[in-house]
């Protein structure tokens, strides 16, 4: 195994079980500690932050939204303290006993909630997630393995260091939260590999990351964040609520994965939708790929291609289909989407309770807006991503996702007849 | 993809929706019909069964235990049929609405248990390993693709031909139980890169095969059943209880993951435990291979290899160490355990919480015998093998383990601020 792979890991392992037995104030303690330092030592992160941003122009080509991603300044840096005192605040998810019964041979057996062990991050040039990663598995009583993209080696390593410093001075192992410094592949691949060491392994970023790590881990993955959402609109939706739910879906916040990517719209209700909503959507910046019977009601609409059913655009693009019915809707998202978050805006209890059922998703929503999907917003404090698939967590990963369970059996000498 | 396995994916993604839906109470029709029809077609099984059994016999070398667990007989059959009657009995988890809560924004947001969808399961020469999980997936409303081993091919097509006879009859879809006839391991090799079609694979058997499904599969998986167990007698436990649990633990059935494989014995209770307990258990046929402080007190005691201490046995064979400590104790569990079940027998308050606290396993156990580490001991009824990973689901794996979860939100036109 890649040395500092193997060497990381092996502290992570030694760590996790000193953090996972850490009582709840000394982890709230620290989580603090490190916010207040985050905020005193603003200059150090924003010079090796600036290094970043300094070979990153040097380059010939950058985008600006990578560039953006990558920018720290004094307002994001106070914004990553805040998430961490906010933190603190939260109940600790460890410890929770989730039921206990007794068995009739006198056994009692209760499930505790425990921390899953040691985590390991794989995320792109977001600095942001280095603190908020390493937050959210310290205060669920885990150790984390991060391991940022190449870009941003400079910001993660400045804020490693900022937390570890923190975990020392509050008598934690500074193994509990660290970062492999080789952006090398051979690095990530090990770490995909290191099931003796690693309990789960999270990416964190685009598709094409996702991918890749769940095609080569043989360590168990939780998958996050894609989402090519969909929003229908049934023959008696409310009209008003119908315009403001779409439009919310595609423009609040087009770049994030809770955004709406296709319309579908009842035949019925699109002689009277269509005509309304088309032009504002194109107001607000919108490009529509549309179904043929969607182009009849807008000169602005382009033809959809069957690959823009499947697109999750982030971006002012949006693909509009017109359908027969409920079901045909229900077939095109079950077939198309990509698990996250889909909504119906409807009058009628019947479709709003077939769509619930029969929608396959994380989260399915009548009459709102997909955008809610997000930890704060279903009121489970912060989060680690949107999981789209259905193993362990499924929709916003609160602290809980980041635990796991244990039998706790308390005998008087029973053995088995 | 091989044409056997993407035929069935497909069928099974299909059949998937409908059996997500259906009422409890035709599940449980389908799952009693299934248990009337294996009582009615005993000769068709039991004669498939010993088509199987002449080509196993026909070789010039195959173990008798391998033979005994492919050997189907009436009294077998009969027993599999009373599994899905227990199964049809028990209540479904389909529906149940963990949670509900109301947002500040008026937003309704329940957790409701929904199937998984579509389970692979990769089992060896075990007939009625397809009937018992043909019955617990369609229980909790999935369906399933079955792969056993070519040994067993015959015994498996008569099964699965009876199964989809019966979901036919109760309106159900063959496609939710189906077996993969090709026996070739490119057809199980394409079956674990089938993450289009595939929510989870299961893989039940010895620890290569488990090893090769985690290796190579691209979808997720639930890691069952290696146990390499563990017994700790601290330094005040009770003898007699002492005595019994580490007999108990070891020798009721030594073949099965919960057996203990390694006896931890505190220094201090060594020289009053191990001179009655070794005896014992040499004369119930147990093998001691020991420490050096062990061999002191019996000449039966071989000296223990390192590899022994990482070994599930799964015979009369156990290690023994005499340990300084609990916490010498602790960690040697942690370090060469499985995570599967694990006890300590002692008297001590501070020791048993220790011990729950500090051990990292499924299963922890004060003055019982590991033995109990099983669905129906625990009170869950049917069990799909012991989960021995920290995801998704730990320990037994009942009905609750074959679902996920689903958000519903109820809105009246909430939109994203």
């Amino acid at each position: 195994m890649h040395p500092e792979v193997l060497d990381k890991c092996k502290q992570a392992s030694q760590a996790s079980n000193e953090v996972a037995n850490c009582p709840t104030t000394k982890k709230n303690r620290a989580l603090n500690n490190i916010a207040d330092s985050l905020q005193n030592n603003k200059k150090s992160i924003l010079d090796a932050n600036s290094i970043d941003l300094g070979i990153l122009k040097s380059k010939d080509h950058y985008s600006t939204a990578f560039y953006d991603r990558l920018l720290l300044n004094e307002e994001r840096i106070s914004s990553m303290a805040e998430g961490l005192y906010d933190l603190a605040a939260l109940d600790d998810p460890v410890g929770e006993v989730t039921g206990m019964w007794k068995r009739p041979n006198g056994l009692a057996i209760g499930l505790v909630r425990v921390p899953i062990g040691v985590i390991g991050i794989i995320y792109e040039a977001r600095p942001n997630v280095t603190v908020d990663a390493a937050g959210l598995t310290l205060k669920a009583g885990n150790a984390v393995i991060l391991r940022g993209s190449s870009e941003a080696l400079n910001s993660n390593k400045a804020l490693v260091e900022i937390i570890q410093q923190s975990l020392i001075e509050n008598d934690l192992p500074a193994g509990a939260v660290s970062l492999i410094e080789d952006t090398e592949r051979t690095a990530a691949h090990d770490l995909m590999k290191a099931s003796d060491f690693l309990d789960l392994l999270i990416p964190r970023g685009g598709q094409s990351l996702i991918k890749t790590v769940v095609d080569n881990s043989t360590v168990p993955v939780i998958q996050t964040g894609v989402g090519n959402c969909h929003t229908y609109i049934d023959y008696n939706a409310d009209l008003n609520s119908a315009v403001n739910i779409t439009v919310n879906a595609k423009v609040q916040r087009p770049g994030v994965c809770n955004a709406m990517e296709t319309l579908l719209v009842h035949k019925e209700i699109a002689p009277r939708f269509l005509p309304g909503v088309l032009p504002a959507l194109t107001r607000l910046g919108v490009e529509i790929r549309g179904c043929s019977q969607t182009a009849a009601y807008s000169p602005e609409v382009k033809p959809a291609a069957d690959q823009d059913w499947k697109t999750e655009f982030l971006d002012l693009i949006l693909a509009v289909k017109v359908v027969e019915n409920i079901d045909e809707a229900i077939k095109h998202i079950n077939i198309n989407g990509s698990g996250h978050s889909e909504a119906i805006v409807t009058d009628s209890y019947e479709n709003s309770r077939k769509f619930l059922s029969r929608v396959d998703a994380a989260a399915v929503y009548v009459n709102a807006s997909t955008r809610f999907t997000d930890g704060a917003e279903f009121g489970l404090g912060a989060e680690m991503g949107i999981s789209t698939q259905k193993l362990h967590v499924r929709g916003p990963m609160g602290l809980e996702a980041l635990t796991s369970l244990k039998y706790l059996v308390y005998g008087s000498g029973q053995i088995r007849e």
